[in-house]
């Protein structure tokens, strides 16, 4: 297989992301996060090791569920505090010409008029490097945030989220006609009136009437992320996705995943491969495999099993503190906003999970299991899920950062390019183009959005 | 007197901002607003020239009073694209060191939870040099993009804003203690639950119950700018805000609303020069009086009175085009943003407006008249501000922009120097710490946000 290997940074605003007590290790420098130049000199070495995109993750409350508190999460700075992550990407997307920014926002808390103002500036400021990831729903502390009692139920949440797409794709796609901005500095005429038009929607949740107050970006619809799991969030997916991440420790389960979406998209008339699947996966490589080993015993020191089980109870909705070591835990169905559900399910293997279990399975601060190896090891394992879960690329956690992207860009990196399955340079153009190929800076015609083009 | 005046640059994420037109001048570059490179390029050249702060103007909707359509400023790019101003500062700041970021916010479009966020993330990464202007109310046109009929009525704007600047101080100031975040890697705790307390708030507009998500940024509550002009406008000012912006062609009367505000200032319990007053100015220089007079003359060539008609009608509410050249104008009360109406008043002094007069004001595309003269005369204008308004400086908008700010620091800012009335170098610290002295990073016990501290 050729198929070159899409690779993401997965980070988020805060101090502990997904591989939890990380951050009291003494050459990290995730605590750095409030800094500036902490970001800028991330999307640097990202770009020089030819990474096609910087994910930022976002949350919006706090994970009280374990132990009915937040208290596990504040002790471990398990997603709290966390800072806004749009303001991060402008100052990275000063300091380089190529690395793409996705971004989480969820549709719940913000209104598609000034959503999509804030995207569309974001897509001309980093000139066509933007990408969102459609989130719709969150937690029930964040509902409080924000004076509710609790989140929505869950397929209502993605009824308003297609209400909310129809909104947001008018306002990018229908609202200004390409040739509407003239910039005549003779005839002293900026835009022509007549190729900007109202969008006029009256929903049963959304209510606008209004020209969109940007003028066309060069993605003008960001590039569409998803990660829904549950049957409803696959098909919401694929519908809109463009980029979809999968999480999954075995990779027949994946490839069911990315067999059973990519089927669904075809369905809506698009074709199957315009979505591309990120698997998450977190790294640790070394020169030598004993030296990798080395590493993850290093690491493991300060991985927190308290951080991970606060982030996994606020996951499934689940207070694992509940449970002893060995009592079989039976799984409530819950609202929680990853269908991990499924996802643990399937894991077991139909066997009983408990806690015990749980926590062996959690190596490094979180359930996600680290490729440990030697640069030719990491390699081999990444093909292998290319090849037999037919993913496109890897979402890449953090462990001890900035050194884990280090090692990366240096080890792996030029391992997978000997093997001709990594680029040598980017592709010019916009984050579309990179991803799906010269003239793809706008989503084609088989995507839903451009219906609303005139 | 030796007070410092203080210079803040006026600015805004769009094409035209203050004096409409000048887009079109061949040497003018407010069509780049789209490319940091632009806006980095600004701050940097006003650190060199040691303004106090950049401030980016906001607007939702777009102008549609003046022959009840949008067309006039869609031609004339009045406010119109108009993007996200938030998105601009973190390039800025990462490629600056002193200058402070002032921008304006409408609280009625977002809730405090999340909006509460954005403020502490910048504070954060501009390493406490941001400022909000709070803005109560907008256009109907914006209004419809929300999904309202139209926007609410004045006077309840401001007991929502109360309320709203309630739930921001608590978050902002009450939420986390000082000792809350303590980073011990030996012991593994990044913060201290119990020096972290649920923001409750149960109010006529809002309610919340929740964390503050981020930990103590430098000022905690940013700087507060304000620039209501009516009396309810006047009163929230004094209560609250740091800076007021203040517009006005006559100096007595500009320094009436300067003593009225100060005067309040005290009865709130706060030191009346605790508040800073910008007055906004359009500065025109040049060597000697009669190259800056040719130099508005070459401006004027490019001013846009359809533009700056758009504009004001919006801001006042009144449709000037429905008037004849010498048809008194006869106001009618409105609903409008900016409460111009008692301002005009006093302008007329008196006397019947017509749109004739109104035209003849409006000399380089806006109702501001520039102060056209050598680095001598306009410093002696700047200075007769301060003596007899009482404001301590200036916002300044842009012509032709970068030469009118590179003319200003070429020219004025060394004849301010060399009088003793400004700054040689900045002072450390914080937005805050440069306006009030050192140890001033966060509100002073005066200001009604302090009550929520712990």
């Amino acid at each position: 297989m050729t198929r070159q290997i899409r690779l993401n940074a997965f980070d988020m605003n805060c101090v502990g992301h997904i591989q939890h007590g990380m951050w009291a290790h003494p050459r990290d420098q995730s605590a750095q996060y409030t800094d500036l130049e902490h970001w800028v000199s991330l999307a640097r070495t990202l770009e020089a090791g030819l990474f096609d995109g910087l994910f930022l993750a976002d949350i919006l409350g706090v994970y009280d569920v374990f132990h009915d508190s937040p208290d596990p999460s504040i002790r471990n700075a398990v997603q709290i505090p966390v800072n806004d992550p749009l303001l991060l990407i402008p100052a990275m997307a000063y300091a380089t010409q190529h690395l793409g920014f996705g971004v989480t926002c969820n549709l719940t808390y913000e209104p598609p008029y000034t959503f999509a103002r804030r995207m569309s500036t974001l897509d001309h400021l980093t000139k066509g490097r933007i990408g969102w990831n459609v989130v719709t729903g969150y937690l029930d502390s964040a509902a409080r945030g924000m004076g509710l009692a609790q989140q929505p139920e869950h397929d209502s949440r993605y009824d308003v989220a297609e209400e909310y797409m129809q909104v947001a794709y008018q306002l990018w796609e229908g609202s200004w006609e390409d040739a509407a901005v003239l910039r005549d500095r003779d005839n002293r005429i900026y835009a022509d009136p007549s190729r900007i038009h109202r969008v006029k929607h009256e929903g049963r949740h959304y209510k606008v009437d209004a020209l969109h107050l940007s003028e066309p970006s060069p993605q003008r619809t960001p590039v569409l992320y998803q990660a829904g799991a549950s049957d409803r969030g696959r098909a919401f997916a694929a519908e809109h996705a463009e980029c979809i991440f999968v999480n999954g420790q075995f990779r027949h389960n994946v490839r069911d995943i990315v067999t059973d979406i990519r089927a669904r998209a075809k369905e809506f008339g698009r074709d199957p491969y315009d979505i591309k699947f990120f698997v998450g996966a977190t790294v640790i490589v070394a020169p030598t495999e004993a030296e990798a080993q080395d590493k993850l015993t290093e690491y493991r020191e300060y991985a927190s099993s308290e951080g991970a089980l606060a982030h996994y109870s606020a996951s499934v909705g689940v207070d694992f503190s509940r449970y002893g070591a060995d009592e079989p835990i039976r799984f409530v169905k819950t609202n929680a906003l990853r269908s991990n559900l499924e996802a643990i399910t399937v894991r077991s293997g139909g066997n009983e999970w408990t806690l015990r279990k749980l926590m062996n399975m959690m190596v490094l601060g979180s359930r996600q299991a680290p490729i440990v190896g030697s640069p030719s090891q990491v390699a081999d394992q990444m093909q292998a899920w290319v090849d037999e879960a037919d993913v496109d690329g890897f979402n890449l956690s953090r462990t001890v950062i900035p050194e884990c992207v280090q090692d990366f860009i240096s080890l792996v990196v030029p391992e997978l390019q000997s093997r001709g399955i990594m680029k040598l340079c980017y592709e010019p153009g916009t984050l579309r183009e990179k991803l799906y190929g010269p003239g793809r800076a706008r989503l084609p015609s088989s995507h839903p959005a451009t219906r609303y083009r005139r």
